[in-house]
């Protein structure tokens, strides 16, 4: 029976699967219609450094000023956006913005699928990563020996062997589940986005947190995004300032034990889904362990259910949707995904609130 | 009389700020349409290391492959595009894409605007900036004591003093130039731009300049565009495959003298466009000297010319067009400059040439 069970699943997938490749083929045949699109920064500060920074390889540079901890954003608002609340979506460890575009098979990502559905969009690169720069004054005083080594940033660099299982696309490295829905195929073109990961250097609280509830006061109401290590990142920009913060979606992440009741409070007041794929016990080795992160959230969104919040845990296996990895934004049934994302907004974030706006 | 062509220049170059700026008016206007958009990697190989990533602060990692030496891309192209030549634009020394993106003060950038004029765009991270990562196991090489600091990498991270004078806003930090016209009240939005440079991990060729000559390959011929540090990087991707390039515009750069008879015989069968700005001798401090610069690159030209080809230096006070600094592509009359670099693609690259094509 569970066999069986799992036969049809697979088909229900694989029809799934269909209809995401025709929403892709749809993209080729009508074009996108961008209102306004463009790039800036949130954050950033001033920090003096003391000229060990060699510039051009012509020795070092005098004493000056950097600018630190700033979160590069770049978006995309199709006509008509005033209807729809904005989506800042915030990418894992080892990752960048990337996450969200085009997929490893060559695919349409969340991004642009969001426009097309009159959502305005939001891609942030962490601070300390990809077009955000990082500090770099740590590693410049340890190759000028005024610092220890030992100073230096854990910087992660996920081989492939590790992303393999952490991000679920078989029980082990080399071997798929035979109902997984990442393009297995393409998984070099992913490799090819895990970037390293310097977020060690960072100072608390992590700025990408200010910078995301900044965002979201600046662009006048906002859904946050995160998943993986920003999947809580929405709720910690909450704890800053919830001002701005209009719905949270935490796609695949440990959810902490250790918050205080008025923080439980500060956060019911927010929308807030939380999404788990499939497999989550099924792989071995690799730092991650999905089947307890899923089981702390799971207690998390009791917690805020509790405390009167409007919370939902969505464990796809659990809604027939099977197969799906930690890198569900770019397997091949991503879209219908997307769908899903987009009603719970529509439900939990918009209804019954004016969302007409001005960008 | 100096004095008063310089007043009636500043006046031409106040008229040619206003018509961009009304272009810019346009913008919100008129919607942009994109046939295809997206973002992908080129190049990229595999490396063993040895297990001393640790992953998410949970201790070192087994030994495996990552993937260094990848270049993102990222593209949008508009409808009716076969009848252009894509251009790829890549960005200088600790900067990323960010470059010819939105300005510092808000106003378009090169990427869209040459969308907007019909061209394919493909904007590329330098291979060990931004989104297309670098190779970090020297640095956790170093943390871990198996290797002496001295193996760290020069990490160039200019400071805004640097700036200041590198990209010619004024003769000395905190002075302007009168008729300067990089948008100097947002000159704190360009350091958010400015992140640490990591090419001093880069293997020889540089990983950047193959990918570039690849992408050339795959678009099935490109103009490929570079500036100050990637100045030469078109040059340089020329003289490992020039099949698929068909322009190259090298913006403000030092030209080299060394090279051979028979590399400039290569280099000299494809167009080139050379541009530099205003008061390249005017600054004090800092590690480029641009004066030395164009008079290297007015050698180059020359010798290109002499071997037979079609090489122009637009040298834009010449022109004329007075007060541009470093970051022309990003100054108040930066769309006017654009349309000088579409202009001499459609006469140079294009002219006469059947460019329909498919993407």
């Amino acid at each position: 029976m569970v066999r069986s069970t799992v036969k049809i699943v697979t088909m229900m997938a694989i029809i799934a699967a269909s209809v995401s490749v025709d929403a892709q083929r749809g993209k080729s045949q009508k074009p996108l219609v961008i209102a306004d699109q463009g790039s800036f920064f949130v954050g950033g500060e001033s920090k003096t450094i003391g000229g060990a920074a060699p510039v051009q390889g012509r020795g070092g540079a005098p004493p000056g000023e950097v600018t630190v901890n700033q979160m590069y954003v770049q978006y995309q608002i199709p006509p008509g956006a005033e209807r729809h609340l904005p989506v800042v979506m915030v990418h894992g460890c080892c990752l960048s913005s990337k996450t969200w575009e085009t997929t490893p098979d060559g695919r349409m990502g969340w991004d642009e699928y969001f426009v097309r559905r009159d959502r305005p969009v939001y891609l942030a690169d962490q601070v300390s990563r990809a077009r955000s720069g990082f500090d770099a004054t740590t590693i410049n005083a340890v190759k000028a020996g005024t610092v220890p080594a030992s100073q230096l940033p854990n910087v992660l660099f996920a081989t492939h062997q590790i992303a393999w299982t952490v991000f679920r696309f078989g029980p082990s490295y080399g071997k798929t589940f035979p109902d997984g829905q990442f393009p297995i195929e393409a998984v070099d073109e992913l490799y090819k986005q895990m970037i390293p990961d310097l977020n060690a250097l960072l100072p608390m609280p992590n700025p990408t947190w200010t910078n995301m509830a900044a965002l979201a006061v600046r662009l006048k109401g906002a859904i946050l995004m995160g998943h993986s290590e920003s999947g809580f990142f929405p709720e910690q920009a909450a704890l800053i300032d919830p001002s701005g913060i209009r719905g949270m979606i935490s796609i695949e992440m440990p959810c902490p034990a250790e918050l205080t009741d008025p923080q439980i409070a500060t956060l019911a007041k927010i929308p807030t889904l939380v999404m788990f794929g499939d497999h989550l016990g099924d792989v071995q080795g690799g730092p991650a362990n999905w089947a307890t992160s899923y089981d702390s959230c799971e207690k998390y969104v009791q917690r805020v259910k509790t405390a009167g919040g409007d919370a939902e845990m969505m464990h796809l296996p659990k809604m027939g949707i099977k197969g799906n990895s930690h890198m569900l934004m770019q397997d091949r049934n991503n879209l219908q995904l997307a769908d899903l994302v987009l009603q719970w907004i529509d439900r939990h974030a918009e209804a019954g609130k004016a969302v007409s706006r001005t960008h």
